[in-house]
């Protein structure tokens, strides 16, 4: 099958997930439950949760055991883009073709939400690792993905970002918010995965870098296709960086300079992941796709 | 010694742990560290956290064990001060005598301060239950401070507040707000001192009911004393109520008839807690302290 449709199949499969998860919308407290649903049901290619499941089972884990943390860094995920889009810091009506969550619910709502989400997640990863074996294995799993989004990972990223706005920095503080704002993440629900699965170390580390790898290039193709993207393959306008005069991998070393850095880090993810494990048709499809999205 | 003393003696030692446990202010990100650590140390009674450690201590245990938890207690309480501060929700700019975080940082930092401090409380309380003996009542622990922190505890009597504004709304709401907004907090914090503490079934059902009790009747001689209280004794307006024509104990059923189910709240807590241990001064203290606090 091709690949597209593959991960279409497994976005899918999230989707039922998240709505067996989410909170259902009752009781006084009715609206925030509302306004919850309503961003974690707007669609998204999933590939956060995606990738949770399938670091479960290349260890050999069942990633049944995995989903309530697939689902959990769903909600963490659309948490922070709920935050990201309010009008105090990126000021978005629309997210993917729908209005954002602080224009339906207004921005009081918004910030609950977020909160209620963050909060939500690990609710689900808790109230789901209760009378399990090997209980300090959950606790385990929870804190990468506690450590992943915090001052040290997603948000550290997010708050240097903010203040790099319309300003040049160099590349290591570029770097510093790609890693942070993007990688972590990718890095904590793929290390989470694993971890239910009973990964050893050395398999936790081939599994960390594969993550990196491509959170990391992700961003960069990110930066790329701002260039040199189709707006109506994307579906977004590029440009933006551009004109928000924004330092990206382009800008700071140049197109080429930058596709070869890319594709460097997809090749050594893929090193790294097939040194693990026979079963990683996906996850070199996953590599590839990151990479070859447009250009 | 006055309880009073007491009180102010167990906060001091609080604020200890909290430098000890403050994110340390470096990195790229260090603005978010500063903007945490601004209202994490902007005082207060420190209740929770003191509650915390004091629910450990009467079923026996060691409260030393309990402080990760106290800590986190008091972030996920600083954090929503953060966000019922913003412009959005309460758009205040003085809380405890000093400029609210969105004033001194900005409405973006003081969005992701609060995520932030939300996310460190979890971080705090995972990294320290690794490698402990019975990890399970770790989670447990944690997981109550999840529940309660949540829609289906705080968060939720936050939403149902916001949306009860300037409107009247019978007793049954205003308790489910009151339970919630407050109570909610003081039961998880005490459940997971008690339950670090090893507290059996029976124990831990007392304590819920002392917190429950506590809470409660905390939040109803709020609303007497903004009626009643002295402004320069509170250190706040009072009377914003009724010019909020807002619903309280006191304006649905009348003044004295709140006093009197404050004071059978407290008594009750009182009896509970008096079956469970002897050593229980200073939560009896505690008990009569808040309803006390001023008429």
């Amino acid at each position: 099958m091709e690949f597209k449709l593959v991960l279409k199949e497994k976005a899918n499969y999230i989707e039922q997930l998240l709505n067996k998860y989410m909170p259902t919308e009752e009781g006084y407290q009715k609206t925030i439950m509302e306004a919850m649903n309503y961003s974690l049901s707007a669609g998204g290619k999933r590939l956060r949760p995606i990738l949770t499941l399938e670091a479960c089972k290349i260890v050999g884990g069942n990633e049944n055991d995995a989903i309530p943390f697939a689902v959990a860094i769903e909600m963490i995920h659309t948490y922070s883009l709920i935050h990201d889009d309010l009008p105090a810091l990126d000021n978005d009506d629309l997210r993917r073709g729908r209005k954002t969550n602080h224009i339906v619910y207004g921005e009081d709502m918004a910030i609950l939400a977020g909160d209620a989400l963050l909060n939500y997640a690990f609710e689900i990863m808790l109230s789901n690792s209760l009378g399990k074996e090997n209980p300090e294995k959950y606790l385990k799993a929870i804190n990468e993905i506690a450590k992943s989004s915090g001052i040290y990972g997603m948000i550290g990223g997010q708050v240097v970002d903010v203040q790099s706005e319309n300003q040049q920095i160099p590349k290591e503080k570029l770097d510093y918010i790609h890693n942070n704002k993007t990688a972590a993440i990718m890095i904590g629900c793929m290390r989470a995965g694993a971890i239910i699965g009973n990964a050893n170390e050395e398999e936790l580390d081939k599994i960390t870098k594969y993550a990196n790898n491509i959170g990391l290039s992700f961003q960069i193709v990110d930066d790329i296709l701002d260039i040199v993207g189709d707006e109506s393959k994307l579906g977004k306008k590029v440009g933006s960086d551009i004109e928000n005069n924004k330092s990206t991998y382009p800008s700071l070393l140049g197109l080429e300079k930058s596709k070869e850095i890319a594709r460097t880090l997809i090749n050594e993810a893929k090193e790294n992941i097939n040194e693990l494990s026979e079963h990683v048709d996906f996850l070199n499809g996953l590599a590839d796709y990151i990479i070859d999205r447009e250009y």
